[in-house]
């Protein structure tokens, strides 16, 4: 049962209850592994769903952006690593809110990031609370371990009056290009080994090693031979990762509310009123499955159907189905990367029981 | 020269200079060609450029969502057609919006959806300005024009109390998957003929004619045979449309500001801190280009660099290069398509000269 009739399309459904399951598992697992819980908030940019990655309070969280740092600042987070290498452009920022908060964690990967912070310091005296990003094997940023510059540069950071230096950071981003679960643990062994290794030719035991991706987390039954741990996207999962394995399709919180505006059966296609703008175009699922378009196409109790979301424009959404859609026809999507869907939207429909319960407005912008 | 060194990154920069040109030359256009002109909104989004496409007056306008609709009818805008297929549950705010301000066009291409107008019309009176959806070849939305069912169903808006019969509108979506300008001129003489030819089946001389793709219309010497058109991305363009054909590089009017955050020349790679959410995952240049990547990467003053955008995570773009580029850098990339990148930005740097001189807030949502 649900009762989405009055709700205009397209819209983003957030299942309250299967939010409050993700949490918990995650947050308790990472309790009872006995590792520092500091969540990402980039996928669903909230206050709301913040409190609850920690059981209600504002713990210690990751952000991707200034402006989400800021917005949770103003919320009553203290305790934030700003998980992008600084650009130094951003240094003024970043040192006006570190102020005002207990701990704003800054992250860089080169000398240049280094000699930035240390000319910030020269003239304003800020000392920043610096993680050095490390190379993990997913090749976006971030040291190689094993390069003898990359212990040069931690020593420096570690030697810098500008730096309070915190901690080694890396993310297997590469768990998302895995096969399934068996490639996904092998990455999760090399995220963990490649922390701790650095760490030991580095001498220095007091630094805090933080891994964090949904993928390895998920897949983890418990977290060991780590400090912290920073996954995000399991709040909300998504058809990526109910494919890749991460989570089951049930373990999914989120959908795109459509309706069918167009219905042409001699073709076996429908339009819905769902596009690009209100799905993004990302087609992460594709490695895995060839075939698998836009999106899950599932009825409005989210059952699949036997229909495929195959190409996106700005605001329609084509659908290659032999089911009869007529015009009318309320669908849900499960996205495929429910970060960049959730981004599209300044206010999710919060549902509960299949009932709109309540309205969250993420941050947005940089 | 420029003066961009203040502005935080990533922003959307737009170039009042070449919005005026491209305005208008197309307005121009239209004017030489004696048709009426009804722009797209949908790519920019906002009051100030609306006007600029009616040198400086509020005429008519396409729109693609209702929020579009509402948001230029508060701002004097009185004749707007709302050009995707009306979604049943959209009529009562459809005719609330009509009710106040001169004209709005509705659209359709269903039995079902003027079951929906006329149900309406019988519970509150309203009779909607209809458009009958044609395709003239995407096979996206539309009524098939040499099906007899489509001749059956523009009697029937002919002939009901519900509906004043308006005109045929088409868009020759398939204009963006045409590998060049030669067949650019094909499909929109297609366009073109799909509703004259149609027309004359149903002897409804009366009908407005309403077409419009930037690349048939940006390609058009002059606008034949039809009543109406209705162009939009032409405003900014995009590399997309350079790829194609629809314009030179140097009639981009749109930019993302971007900042290297990673340099790693061991691998041939840079990061900037531009990613997903701030230029879209559109990859339309690769049917033409199948390396052109997510954007086009130039340097601050707009020349093109020997870099590639190979990948884009939420907030971090991927660039291969041979060029040194360290961190800090700042460059510029022009978006794949500009529609979908406007989109993911609040507001608009605007820039002439090099230097900022405005900022513009479009709209957003549904």
């Amino acid at each position: 049962m649900n009762d989405f009739s009055h709700v205009t399309t397209p819209a983003f459904l957030v299942d309250r209850s299967i939010v409050e399951q993700n949490c918990a598992r995650m947050r308790n697992k990472a309790l009872a592994s006995g590792v520092a819980f500091r969540p990402h908030v980039k996928t669903h940019k909230t206050i709301e769903i913040g409190r609850m990655q920690h059981g209600g309070a504002t713990g210690p969280i990751t952000v991707s952006t200034m402006a989400e740092a800021e917005f949770f600042a103003d919320a009553g987070f203290r305790d934030i690593t700003y998980a992008v290498p600084i650009a130094p452009e951003k240094l003024p920022r970043a040192a006006a809110l570190a102020a005002r908060i207990e701990r704003l964690n800054i992250l860089l990967d080169s000398e240049t990031a280094l000699r930035a912070v240390e000319a910030f310091h020269g003239a304003h005296g800020t000392v920043f609370d610096v993680f050095l990003k490390v190379d993990c094997g997913y090749h976006r940023a971030g040291v190689d371990p094993n390069d003898p510059d990359s212990a040069r540069l931690a020593i420096a950071i570690s030697r810098s009056p500008a730096a309070h230096f915190q901690g080694l950071l890396t993310h297997a981003g590469h768990s998302y290009n895995a096969d399934g679960v068996d490639e996904v643990r092998r990455i999760a062994a090399e995220e963990i080994e490649s922390l701790s290794r650095f760490r030991a030719v580095l001498g220095m035991d007091e630094l805090t090693r933080s891994i964090g991706s949904t993928p390895t987390a998920s897949i983890a039954d418990t977290f060991a031979d780590t400090d912290e741990v920073r996954p995000g996207n399991y709040v909300f999962f998504d058809a990526f990762q109910a494919t890749l394995g991460s989570c089951t399709r049930d373990e999914v919180a989120v959908s795109v509310l459509a309706t069918v505006v167009g219905s042409y059966p001699d073709r076996g296609q429908a339009i819905i009123d769902a596009g690009a703008l209100a799905l993004s175009k990302d087609i992460s699922p594709e490695h895995l499955d060839p075939n698998f378009g836009f999106g899950l196409v599932c009825d409005v109790d989210l059952h699949p159907l036997n229909a495929r979301l195959i190409s996106l424009s700005q605001e329609h959404g084509k659908i290659a189905t032999s089911m009869p859609l007529p015009v009318g026809t309320r669908l849900r999507i499960i996205p495929n990367h429910s970060c960049l869907t959730a981004a599209m939207y300044d206010r999710y429909n919060v549902i509960k029981n299949g009932a709109i319960v309540d309205e969250w407005r993420p941050v947005r912008g940089w």
